[in-house]
């Protein structure tokens, strides 16, 4: 079977699939994702093995450490993917809950009814438990998913892949409600995000390229997660003992997360004070500094001038730059033209200021005195997350279960017609 | 200017203006709408001048009478256009509305706000009335729009874009928030639907060749409305005199509408009951009908076949598609495989039957003894509708000013950092 028919039958499969897990009880829905936590724990030891034949693979090709990392399962890392997927099972189910029910002059009762999106296609980097994530959150959310890991793990996803339809096989859902993409050939994924017949949305997970890559190709709506650019603003009314806590961990507490900060804003007003409690500490834990002019000539110790291109770079590393703002428009106007609208944060005890930068800031996440690095589903409320989208159709920021919904139109008549 | 360049110029300004307008209040933003309300009263001479130039050139040209009649305004048409922006301004203002703030076991507190989605660039038919609601329901919804009408109604088109920037420079808001293509150079669509830099969706409204060609080019995304093909479900536990008093509505109250029934299903059950009451009827009103074998069997008067591409068919004229089906099951099958996705309704008065029907047909509309008819954002209380949309991604069925926004993450803090 050549790719394009391969990738038309899975599609095919999804779609029939979909229409079946869109009229799938709660209970079900939940019985299946139970069953597939019991067949990867039965299966363990078959799904480690592929792990270590993909490490091993990963480790001759030569593969830097962090990625060999994330393609590494252990016990722990396991266990937690178990525990990741109880945890979606009692998520409230989001599917067939009726909202905004009301009567219409005409005498009609008109609301609004949550349902799946249908198929959805999701494209990652080579982390094994992505794929135990992104199949609970589609299941639980009635949809099926194809999943198209990094080539790097496949034979832990396709071990993975073997417990999930085992475990569906046996349940009251189609098998083919969630299936992998068994080839690391390219095209694949070409193909899948063109499949506008099979495919009602595509998420990919993973670097620029990836994404631009999928974008330019997809015939299919996209939830894209573009950079993480997200700034601290300190404004002049901060509390600097706050201030300082927070840049902390927006800069420090993980550097290779989308939700990092990457450029501090200061208020000209507070600069000096901010900048002689904040630059002792980032250097404390090894962030590099790249400043602007007025920074540098307040904190010599500012180690190098930032650029034009520092403002639109996500490091994802222990750098950070810092600019100096005149006032609370010209932070606003900062993030707004070099901030890729995903997660901004304004440090203020006023209230106004606080009220405008939640009002004017264009971005996914906007939070007043609290850490960029809450931008996630899980600190939402949200339970898990299939992405973080810095667009804004359809769905911004953290996206959790009812991303992966749309709401359908009920009418509820006894008769009605319409007149003239 | 090339027309790359009026179109970049035209992208530019409605971005400039969209940050503007978003932070516009809902007095400035109605104070706007009752002020072009005013001008167009002022230059209705003017207007209906240009209008009259339109027709002359569209009679000219050989146009059909249906066109001709919907590029023609007259002293009520101007009326109800008058009247239509009046009603925007009562709609309340969704922009700024949070919901569901709520606390979080980290102390944060996480809400969601509502925010104009940006630029919107609207594509439509040769009806000047779409010119003046769809600038009403973009500002009302703090979105800057770029409007495309039909090259038959440019002189009246321009004639109102005229009036609108007269209103808009005398307003609070700035006079690009509104902004008209004047040519009629078709290269122009191409243009709008690819910038995705300046233009944050595409709303097309007009036939299947125009969103066919939009959907094929477009690099931003679209808010789709393709065949209306809607049924009616006969089940067979209906109550005849409504089912047949549905039917006709359905089907005769007006033909080229979108949300006019195409195809009627009758349960085997009542078949020869149900025929012999809406076929006469039917008749009455001058419907040709086209029935499945079995149907013409029952009811021999039914004059024409149906063959396949009867099912498929948005006949959007006096013309109906009749098919006998086994039970619901097949009723519902025979909707999500021939259907659009768009409005089908079921006539029962049985609570199970209706219960199922309203959770597997997968359209933007799904009713229970109601007409098609009333798929409609007025009907449904959205006040006006930008169009409707048999997408699922981002807005389903009719698409009021909610459609145009999109909700963005707010967190509020005391300090909170994220702990490990």
């Amino acid at each position: 079977m050549s790719i394009a028919e391969r990738m038309h039958q899975l599609g095919k499969q999804a779609r029939d699939s979909a229409r079946f897990l869109a009229q799938a009880t709660t209970r079900q829905k939940n019985s299946a994702l139970l069953a597939i936590a019991h067949t990867l724990r039965q299966q363990e030891l078959q799904i480690m093995a592929a792990n270590a034949d993909d490490l091993a693979n990963a480790k001759a090709a030569g593969l830097p450490e962090a990625m060999l990392d994330r393609l590494a399962l252990d016990t722990q890392r396991f266990a937690a993917m178990l525990e990741g997927l109880m945890q979606v099972i009692e998520l409230p189910d989001p599917i067939g809950e009726i909202s905004q029910l009301r009567y219409r002059p005409s005498g009609i009762q008109v609301g609004q009814m949550r349902v799946p999106l249908g198929v959805v296609g999701i494209i990652y980097e080579s982390r094994p438990n992505v794929t135990i994530e992104a199949a609970a959150l589609c299941l639980k959310s009635a949809n099926a998913c194809i999943l198209r890991g990094g080539s790097e793990s496949i034979a832990t996803n396709c071990a993975l892949a073997r417990a999930i339809s085992t475990a569906l096989a046996a349940s009251d859902l189609p098998a083919t409600a969630v299936q992998l993409v068994d080839t690391t050939d390219r095209t694949a994924v070409d193909l899948l995000v063109s499949m506008a017949d099979y495919v009602d949305v595509i998420v990919p997970r993973g670097g620029k390229n990836l994404i631009a890559r999928v974008s330019a190709l997809a015939k299919v709506p996209v939830i894209k997660h573009l950079d993480g650019i997200c700034h601290v603003y300190i404004h002049q009314e901060a509390e600097l003992d706050m201030a300082c806590k927070i840049v902390l961990n927006a800069k420090t507490q993980r550097y290779g997360v989308c939700n990092a900060m990457e450029t501090l804003l200061i208020d000209q007003a507070i600069a000096a004070d901010a900048l002689a409690c904040v630059v002792p500490a980032l250097h404390d834990r090894g962030v590099e500094l790249r400043g602007c002019a007025l920074s540098r000539q307040l904190a010599p110790n500012i180690e190098k001038s930032a650029t034009d291109e520092d403002w639109s770079t996500e490091y994802l590393a222990p750098i950070l730059s810092i600019r100096i703002v005149d006032h609370l428009e010209a932070a606003m106007q900062h993030i707004n033209t070099y901030g890729s609208h995903h997660t901004d944060a304004i440090i203020t005890q006023n209230y106004a200021a606080a009220r405008r930068f939640l009002q004017e800031v264009d971005s996914g996440s906007v939070m007043v005195n609290a850490s960029t690095r809450f931008a996630d589903g899980f600190e939402y409320g949200l339970g898990a997350e299939i992405g973080i989208s810095t667009d804004k159709f359809h769905a911004r920021g953290p996206v959790g279960l009812e991303g992966l919904t749309s709401l359908k139109w009920i009418v509820l008549g006894q008769g009605q017609v319409r007149g003239e």
